[in-house]
């Protein structure tokens, strides 16, 4: 089994620019944390776009749609901001792609030493390689359809909605 | 869905002792690594027992067994050392518990920092969410059926073994 | 020997939110550092403000001073933001206290695990413990004394001025 | 000011071995740590030896001595395993070298994050730059004479001794 990983920045990739002081995107750390992980899968690795989700244009999504209807593996992972992640896995499922597609993302940049990172791409992983067709969201532990589940903007965490 | 982690000890829960310079189990650190990985998925963590894999008895392994048959939870989470996670894994399945049993572990501990821990950790709990009953090892972010999988220990990685 | 450490913030101090995904101040973290670096001197931590350098007002420079003018210790150690470190070190200079004034700071929080700060804290404790009186900046290893410093804003490192 | 500093060893320079579980010296991690640190010193890093000081022979003191003797800088730093860092100290001393010497070490390896080898460091390069000449240990914050301190194998402190 090949997985695809399809990068698009989220908090994620951000790092600290200790001359501004501000956070920004150098590059994709998601190659570094499969190593640290010890990962034996096959993964292909393409970085789209390095943004915050919340700067995701609907143009930005039409590629990704795009991406994941062209690549071979049946097995898609995004990594994406959290703030918008609904948003795209929304788009995605409008157009009934035949694959199982997973969407993850990270409270802390990975390269804060305490992120949540590892984590959550773990749990993507494995959720990627055995849930049947569909877009999902993995996220606090767990996953989601695509069409229930929202972040919770005051606490962070990703809940159930009623559908 | 509630998951049941049985601690064991492994690489995954030894500490640096700095006055004698040696390894040692003060506890484990399960609910820390849940915590940072943000989870909120519902975990009871049980410690059973802290040793090295090397040390482990079949009186320890019946206990496990034990331990796995009288769980409420259909979803088992085991962590492990690796060099004898498959003996473990070959005692568990003999007793067809109608469960999803998966163990994992680490090849660093999770107090160093480095740790593949927080990633194991991710994939072991997402496998025993959604697989169907059994009993898995979760390293390397794949999953093995018991029988089809062994540490070379030579690289320190899991390969899967002709049946 | 006692040493007192005024805590005014700065890049040392900062944390992340990972609600607002900005950095903030939520409390110093000099005795975490202190006991990371197993400290067994004396030193009495007195928090005065959390503030980034950039906002810190004369007021605030003034209470700085009479702190120090204050101290029962003759050895003084400051945290404080990189960018205006210059400016409190040129005030406090111009009270000619007899005592040995130590200003630093880091270019990384501490939190982010790959901090300077660590290593700027040893340099500064022991640049405090032995300098003879007078107002000094620790950075980048190296001590200054107060008019022979000026932080490159460009590259982040403090330089030796032409007096 | 120029600063030779002498790599022989200790916990500070260990790594854990994910193989074998047990911890050895691979290289040093000298040049990283003042990396981390931002320093801008003129430092010289030589490493000699990479031993635990448990197993350091006369041999090597001899010739831990001869480098010293030899080093244009007339500020050396010494990195050392906490067990027998007096007994290199006095070897040292015996010699009456012009030169500032500063032994440090760590309790914890740098590699395992939590680790005081940074704070130790930046107390140490301080100290080398500012004491008079004489052979000193830098630990727990503080410096010492190389006659007046030892360390408690039990609390891992160093201790001042009576003379």
């Amino acid at each position: 089994m090949s997985i695809t990983v399809f990068v698009t920045g989220g908090t994620f990739d951000k790092e600290y620019n200790e001359i501004t002081g501000e956070l920004y995107f150098k590059d994709t750390h998601i190659r570094e944390i499969l190593d640290l992980g010890r990962s034996l899968l096959k993964v292909d690795v393409k970085k789209l776009i390095l943004v915050d989700s919340l700067n995701m244009t609907d143009k930005d999504r039409a590629e990704i749609v795009q991406h994941c209807i062209n690549a071979k593996s049946k097995h898609i992972l995004i990594t994406h901001g959290t703030d918008t992640m609904s948003d795209t896995a929304k788009v995605l499922a409008s157009q009934n792609i035949s694959k199982t597609i997973v969407l993850t993302g990270a409270m802390i940049p990975y390269k804060f030493g305490s992120s949540d990172g590892l984590f959550n791409l773990g749990c993507a992983l494995a959720f990627v390689q055995v849930l049947s067709h569909g877009v999902y969201i993995a996220m606090n532990g767990k996953y989601f359809r695509w069409n229930e589940v929202q972040k919770n903007k005051e606490s962070g965490k990703f809940e159930k909605i009623k559908l």
